[in-house]
């Protein structure tokens, strides 16, 4: 838990009292491998802290796995836009490896806003922060070349990376399977 | 101004003490055709509500404008990673028609969430709404074809969309202009 409190710190540091509260809205999950946290046409009605363990995103197009994005721990996953809207997720979250998190659900937040100004402005930052990471996402499918986002992946988590087979990684980067063992031979 | 309330009230309705004192935070602009909001490599430090006129995004690649969104009345505009993070817009936001804007400075803005609790909260509100919005394109670059992407900009404002040139509409759909030329003879 105290992870969490580090990570919300990086934005608004919260009192004792505020923390106390907000923390015992958090409740403890454990995952094995392959295990699913939303699936598609679920509604996603919580955030969850990773503490151990990679999530990966995907949705089927025809019957094929489509990878969007990675999670690993130190990282918040959900839905965002489930979660905002309460509309069915069109993603599929599942777990590469065994996982511990800790999951909020939207009521207990949306008290949480009620009863703490500090939380409410954490709750902006942390929308804001999002707005700017799905936005990078876009800039970079729009701009980068694979090289570059198999590099930032790399930046990410490249030890937990290893771990993750290749074909999800290659779906990521929207190659080939053979396309990423030639950019990473040629490193 | 009243349109600006009524935009608020889908969110969440202010009382007329906020909004007073949120309203006086904005100062009308006028804009000929063909200026700049912002150029590219200036920060971006307020957000506009456009009660006339149409704006465009675009940046510059190897001397090529690629246009990624156009704004119309009853939208906010702003670079919003600017605004958030302080950093030069990569972006250029220009005028296709003579303009009417009300600005909000974020100096002032931050003032506003320090006063009102109810602010702090449209604040989130407006981020993850941006949020969605922002998702959603990124969606939309990925699994919609010209034909989509071209139907839901003409459902935002397909009158004041005539008066847009058909080249930067191609830009905006990643195609070129003879085959948005073709799109259009179809329907």
């Amino acid at each position: 838990m105290e992870q969490i409190r580090a990570y919300f710190n990086n934005f608004l540091p919260l009192t004792d009292n505020e923390w106390e509260d907000f923390s015992s809205c958090f409740k403890k999950e454990t995952y094995a491998k392959k295990e699913y946290l939303v699936r598609a046409g679920e509604s996603c009605d919580f955030i969850a802290f990773i503490a151990e363990g990679v999530y990966r995103f995907y949705y089927l197009q025809e019957g094929e796995e489509k990878v969007t994005a990675f999670f690993f721990p130190g990282d918040f996953v959900t839905n965002y836009r489930s979660f905002l809207t309460g509309k069915p997720s069109e993603h599929f979250i599942e777990t590469l490896k065994p996982s511990v998190i800790y999951k909020i659900h939207r009521q207990d937040l949306n008290l949480l806003y009620d009863r703490h100004k500090n939380i409410e402005r954490l709750g902006r930052y942390i929308a804001e922060n999002l707005y700017l990471t799905v936005a990078k996402r876009l800039d970079s499918f729009l701009h980068d070349n694979p090289e570059n986002r198999n590099q930032e992946l790399l930046n990410r988590n490249s030890k937990l990376l290893q771990e993750v087979p290749q074909y999800m990684l290659a779906s990521y980067l929207g190659i080939k399977p053979e396309t990423l063992s030639r950019i990473r031979a040629r490193k």
